[in-house]
């Protein structure tokens, strides 16, 4: 079985286990955690913020922001593709009572200056002011387009310009920090706060980060509360979360393997997959007369795992747990299988 | 002064002033007020439907809809343009956690069914599930666009094959019917429910209708009561509402007028003005070098009141407190304006 | 028919008739409503305050007012018998997200400084802090209570030490102040915030009335649009609300009204009604053998109109539409019907 | 050091680190975790229920379980001392628009069936009715009282006759179950819903289960997804879990640790210890002319710890990380240490 769906699925290294058994704990509600206080402190750092929080998950940590950075009666703009509108179960609308905007920012996945100045709206007697810009780096669906720093610093600025506090939803940040060489903590430099994941290709089996300021910390800590994200010995998953901070260097064999999975898939006839940004390759089957439901089956049949993303397209995310040998076999597996149908 | 704002700001009648007067009015939080049970008897009939609910304005109107179809964790159709997303202050995320999907309607102002279709999300763990589809007709920010009985009715029944209630936003309905000369209870036969204003080209100087089935007005009942809309002695302002449902055939009067207004406003060099549909002229004065704001300047110099409807884009709104005379008055001041600035 | 369930019931006068009918009238969405423009600044003067705004009932007042004044995560302070708590449909978490904290205020329906105290909670990790307090004065399901000004200042007063602002429900806000000869902005000099009803004992069809701050008044104006409740030609029933100012002296003549009701029923044998402070009688028909629900069958069966107040209690409510004389017709109806059950 | 603020500090066993280590995992949002499945058959079967589910914090247990069983305009029943009405930051209202109806259990800490009825609220124009009713199993606040069956039974049942669904909050249901010799299944037979924490007493480092139905679970997995809750690999804390469900008959021990704590201190003149029902000693200091935090301060100044619980009133929570011996060192450094102030 090669398991392409997600870089959600990996699994935890040994080393994350033994750190998992070995980690010093506490009550992380009474800050008394060490492990957990020792990740808030190295994950503020690595991207240069002033303060960080542990979260259960990466929708936890989008979710608390928009509560902390919004009033009732705002919007948040962000793209029609991203992750917070299409797959976070309407929570903004339900946890901040926040109205989206949406627009489409394409290929390039950020919004443009003047993208933001036009979908950005004052207060008034009929109008929700928008609250808050929320970016995100890497683009899942838009197939883990990496931004540069510069275009997600002429959005921030844009949008503090018009008074709008920015978020970003970096859930896999260090895979575009990785693809694009660029520093962590500047690549978030313009943006008030960032969410990162440790699980996904950081490898930590549950786990994400919320940074900012130190105010804005100390208020996403009693919304945390609320939405049932505080957690007791949090050490015990914090600990693989130190380690997988370790893991960001080799996010660049992901991506290799993603272009070489790519490549092969883009060479198997009817098969479309552009190089990819990152570690997601999406592949058009609609050349090979399949549907991304007939293509994920077909793939299914040879034990390559894929998700449908679109009407005829489907996302392979390569992830810690496939090896290069393995993508080139997923390749040749996918390949047969789409020649014999 | 010739008020083109917006029909909104429309004077009642003596009749309806004296309708006010003599009201036959009791307590309509218990039921008891006979001018409000006969104007929503009256209201039901007219649009076709089982029962329906006389509410302060239009906003009301729509929020209530959309509380009482949909469940928390859904979503709404709306285009881009939509009155509830634009101009209802948020409402849907704030009063009932609704997020938005939005999508270009386009100039029709309808969405077509592959629209419909293609925007429609089945609920699942990530997604929230489409509660409401939302229609507006006519259709003011696309320039008060008269929305074809069959295009509704196919956008609705589309809606319908994918379990999706239907809302009809007809703050100007009987626009729409009077220009397409289209019965209003044929004209929303395929929509769920569907708000009206007594106000605007109606005249009255208070009030909307929200029907829909009987199970539905129940609902709304209670949901007006929690949002502050039950009101004591109402037949005081369902009275001239009564008088309102006379004005409907006068409608074309004001079309007639707008027909006038953009004709002549398109002649001025630098001016240009689509025939409209309703009683809504939008005006484009980039060709005058003027931007909206600047245009509107010009025109309240000359006492012609409008209202900026985009960077270049200005709104006009005939209405029964406008004559023929004072439509064309209108014509000559801004022209003179233009000319001479 | 002697109609004694609420003041609600009341009907609008002739000179509220034709007040009605004369009233000059704008767009009150644009502010242009001269009618309601005076409408507010009398009644912002009238109790004291910089500002106004005419509501479509008292149940938005109070909402407005819990919204502007409170973030998500508050608490508001309330009495278990407050109207805001038990008949609002559960507005102050469905529209503003906040956690109602109940106490008992006893008899005399206000609580004392140590009763705010002693609920008032400080934010927390855990704890959502105290974002109001709301008094209601006279205090409706108390019995009509007229609370002294002494005791609302002494609540405010309190309430404010601690940092929480004070909304007072109004609705009866001048039967207090005639009961109690209390000029009406003295009565509400240390309350942040106050709501009352134009209609009810003032007789005004529909319409009430929040005060405060310039700075509160200008946030009320846009969650009111968003509740969908800024109305168009408003004037046509603020000018009855004008009219209804003039009727405060004449809430006299309920309240000795009142007084000969319940001394009249509390003579008939089994029957109990305590001496009301203003304008609602509570008659305990337990000592009759009668629950309420038989009780006002009974008296529906001999034409007098009350409504259930509790097992055993039963509530008339004295108004402008009931005269002196059919009040004791009433007690005689009744003190029959009692005697021949 | 003697940690007794809370028995939520227990730190996981060698058995329970190794588990976590061993553990097979996979993707839990996929429904690919086995330990984390094992886990939520053995604790549906250990309370008798047809589904469970394992969520970070008994705190979104219990948010979850409100979310799915009302609707919004609905109100839930809880004590007074309830813990989701006291310390869950507003979470009722927040996330679910619920408005709370607080009433006072007493020291029983369950309402009985005539409290049930007597606060119960049926539906109408103006009421928001019923929608749930909270129990708490060990009831934290009024000092860990265990609630036999007989009372769960009778409330519950009481709620099912008014169609009103019972969630039961069992953060402390295994003390309450070993504290009266009761079966966990039986004592939650007629709840519709239960949350107990795997963390606390039975030691896990982080966690909780939401159990009921079949159909109830397919909803809350979905909830759980928005508040953020859907974890990746989590059967890293859900195999300490499995061992903790292990550690229900030492629970035992901590009751006997608590007996001999509270009969100890107060022996001590001045403070005054109820023999408790369970794991929570709760001491009054106001004999010793302490308040709590003066108390709190003199205990922890000879490292003994606990937590204010009112203002004379200090909580101490036995716990699996506190000994017998421990518990006896407790008392006499107390003693000492109030003898010498």
């Amino acid at each position: 079985m090669i398991d392409l769906r997600s870089d959600t699925v990996t699994l935890p290294s040994e080393e994350m286990r033994a750190a998992a058994k070995d980690a010093e704990v506490g009550d992380d509600v009474y800050g008394d955690d060490p492990t957990v206080n020792e990740l808030e402190v190295r994950a503020a750092e690595l991207v240069g913020k002033e303060a960080a929080l542990f979260v259960p998950s990466g929708t936890m940590g989008n979710q608390i922001a928009a509560r902390v950075h919004t009033d009732p009666g705002h919007e948040a703009l962000v793209d029609t593709e991203a992750h917070v509108y299409k797959w976070e179960v309407g929570g903004f609308a339900e946890l901040s009572n926040l109205q989206i905007r949406a627009f489409d920012a394409g290929e390039r996945a950020a919004p443009t200056p003047e993208q933001v100045r036009e979908h950005a709206r004052e207060e008034s007697l009929h109008v929700a002011g928008t609250g808050l810009l929320c970016l995100e780096n890497t683009h899942n669906a838009r197939g883990g387009v990496a931004i540069p720093k510069a275009d997600i610093d002429a959005a921030a600025e844009t949008a503090h310009d018009l008074d709008i506090p920015v978020h970003l939803d970096g859930a896999r940040l260090f895979n575009a920090c990785v693809a694009l060489d660029e520093d962590p903590a500047a690549m978030v430099e313009q943006v008030d706060t960032v969410m990162f994941c440790l699980s996904k290709g950081l490898g930590a089996p549950v786990g994400s980060i919320l940074a900012g300021s130190e105010a804005f910390v100390e208020q996403a800590v009693r919304v945390r509360k609320q939405f049932g994200g505080g957690m007791r010995q949090a050490g015990i998953i914090a600990a693989p979360g130190l380690v997988a901070l370790d893991n960001v260097e080799r996010l660049a064999d992901d991506h290799e393997n993603a272009r070489i999975l790519a490549d092969g898939l883009d060479d198997i006839p009817g098969l479309s997959a552009p190089t990819p940004d990152t570690n997601i390759v999406v592949v058009d089957s609609e050349g090979a007369g399949l549907t991304a439901e007939e293509f994920v089956g077909l793939c299914d049949d040879v034990s390559v795992l894929g998700g449908t993303f679109g009407e005829f397209h489907t996302r392979f995310t390569t992830n810690l747990n496939v090896s290069r040998v393995e993508v080139k076999e997923a390749v040749e597996r996918v390949a047969k299988a789409v020649q014999s149908k």
